[in-house]
């Protein structure tokens, strides 16, 4: 919060200014001359609820069962080898609930038992090791919040505005607060030796989506992560250990960690060979496009989060991120990309975390054409479609950041619209 | 995490400094001539997992059915009025899912729809005001992460050590990040009387329990809250709306809020009279005593989480919190309290949040009097039993915030002890 402090106008001082008349003019908090939900004595007043050892570990409320993970059957030939999307439009703050936050697997969600567990550590080491899930609960631990996205997010809507739903088109992103060991200590303790210069991490799963990352990124930030949100990982999320890989993308974060291999160079394996490299115009391919640009989008009002209660208070918000450091701001523009205005940002400002930002207008009922344009920490600023296919062309479905356009009808409807 | 590297000796010189030898000694990371886990291809390697549409919303794996709410029978006359308690001998990091936070119902859970919710704020206000759950969410909003305590967390062991394992003897705590609108703003909104000094909260629930905290603090950082985790509100914890009050006790943090009240005085419920206010040697009774002071507790190892690895490299992690602001430093005794040593902080370390703590020692597998003992930024340090004992006395059920001692054995089970 102190970081947001520093920056733009006093928080205290823009949250909620000049809400009042708005408010009042709105009908919001008018009292209800004959509520019976005031005036009556209700039932859950006057009788028992739920009593404490009701439900040992609790599950969501049944009036939210539409807030979960929702995946597209025609986008993939398998649902083993496939992804779903998180309900963004229908969270709020940064984290990430583990029960609806997106998966993506290549060959199904193993259920792998911490008994069962081993994590080797093998090529250009002094020492090849295989360490049990206790070894490693006896390493030093540290605590991490990160987003995971798909490099994929997004990917359906390079060649026109697509789906309908931020679900669905950037859905493909979670965040949350990881406990593990630094791989660098596992590293050190094995000793890489002078001429390893990248790390193969390889999945317990059947495709063991091995990927390679340098050396130096090993060395960095990833950890390798037990818990998410204070508990065990579960199941999806690659029970009991996965790879965070903070900033990369979410294809690196192998889950089911099994092999660490360090090697002189990279492996060039499947997934980062014919997959998860960026096809261009011109046919070749982009490669090692490892960090995932700063973006944001608005996540309500949205086609799943139409605006229901007419004109007047109206809370914009959504969320931003950068794989290269800090959001530094958020704009948001009503008209299309012609005037913006700056965001606030509410709650911590963490390095490649999600970032939740707000802006409060007073809708006067007219259509709108909602954006939001992220700005990191690098300076770097978030990208239009048309910027971004002038660069990369149209043959890629990775690393599309580029800023999303919702469609406010005046009845409150919401499309995914794209503007020329 | 800026935060913490100001402080004290660099963390990343400090965390794995020195592990190596001890490591490899314990027999850590030692390859396995002959384990089939390594030399086998597995099921799970050769077959597929679940698909994507297995689960809309996801619930911990099935090796994980011990992290669960558990609540003490003989505690209280009845289930729904009583208290369950967070497994955070189990947990890491600082978030605590909703699933598994601790509750405490004063007549059990209510089922409340967003439909049916009303709030309303009467009393010493310019104009009373009923608002829909719809109403709320066209406020401006903001995202705060928070400690919430039960006052009497601890309280079995002002007499003694009498229960096994830090769920049940210091459980009553959770720690979420909430979104919803600060309460000054919709006092703001109402328009408080000159006059209007305290605040009166209320919940929609037969027992109402009604609460009074001056009005500096309802303007200060109270939170109206919709979102825990980034979702909604589980039904035990409130749906669709509770109150957040940060650093203040837990059953301040009105669930199914349904009113605020504006009063010249504190209304003096039975709330705050008869329960909550705190028994002293004398027979008078101290109340007002909101404000939880700085305390910790070493979660693991612990009575539910002993030694099962022998000596080497041991994890030692724990809790801390205070209601007055940032955890400043965590020591920790191996000795009951002759000498301690600084822990390192994980994490961000937040105002009125917990925060996680690690020592990493190389156990010699002789017996242990574990301790911790927070620091927070006013200067404050957590008291012994004895120090609290010598002012507050015996009769007192609320506010033990004293250091909490576990004997571990050489065999590396864990005792509830207490030194004289």
């Amino acid at each position: 919060m102190a970081e947001t402090e520093k920056k733009g106008p006093n928080r205290r001082a823009v949250l909620g200014a000049g809400l009042a008349t708005g408010a009042l003019a709105a009908g919001m908090g008018r009292a209800q001359e004959a509520d019976p939900l005031i005036t009556e004595v209700q039932d859950w007043a006057s009788s028992f609820g739920d009593p404490v050892d009701a439900a040992p570990y609790g599950t969501p409320i049944r009036f939210e069962s539409h807030v979960v993970r929702r995946n597209v059957e025609w986008l993939t030939e398998s649902p083993v080898s496939s992804i779903n999307f998180t309900p963004i439009h229908a969270l709020e703050g940064t984290i990430t609930p583990q029960g609806c936050a997106f998966e993506r697997h290549h060959s199904g969600a193993i259920e792998l038992s911490k008994a069962d567990y081993r994590l080797m550590i093998s090529g250009l080491v002094e020492t090849p090791m295989v360490f049990t899930y206790e070894d490693l609960m006896r390493f030093p631990r540290t605590v991490t919040t990160a987003f995971c996205e798909c490099a994929a997010n997004g990917g359906m809507e390079w060649g026109g505005a697509q789906l309908e739903g931020c679900q669905f088109t950037q859905g493909m992103i979670h965040n949350m607060e990881y406990t593990g060991v630094p791989l660098r200590l596992l590293l050190e303790e094995a000793g890489v030796k002078p001429e390893g210069k990248w790390v193969y991490v390889e999945g317990a799963d059947a495709s063991s989506n091995g990927r390679s990352m340098p050396l130096e990124k090993a060395l960095d930030d990833v950890l390798v992560a037990f818990f998410a949100n204070g508990e065990a990982l579960r199941k999806e999320h690659g029970y009991p250990v996965r790879l965070v890989v903070p900033g990369f993308e979410g294809n690196m974060w192998v889950k089911w960690l099994r092999r660490i291999g360090v090697y002189d160079q990279a492996v060039e394996s499947r997934e980062e060979t014919s997959k998860y490299t960026d096809l261009m115009a011109d046919g070749s391919a982009r490669k090692w496009t490892w960090v995932m640009d700063a973006k944001s989008v608005i996540t309500s009002p949205s086609p799943q989060a139409p605006i229901r209660h007419g004109k007047g208070p109206l809370v914009i918000t959504g969320l931003a991120w950068s794989g290269h450091g800090k959001i530094d701001r958020v704009d948001v523009s009503l008209d299309g990309g012609k005037n913006w205005q700056t965001a606030r940002l509410s709650g911590d400002v963490k390095p490649k975390a999600l970032t939740r930002f707000h802006l409060d207008i007073d809708w006067d009922g007219s259509e709108l054409l909602l954006q939001s344009r992220a700005m990191d920490e690098t300076g770097y600023v978030q990208p239009t479609k048309d910027q971004l296919r002038e660069i990369r062309g149209l043959n890629n479905v990775y690393h599309n950041n580029s800023i999303q356009t919702w469609w406010v009808r005046a009845d409150g409807e919401v499309e995914n619209v794209e503007i020329a």
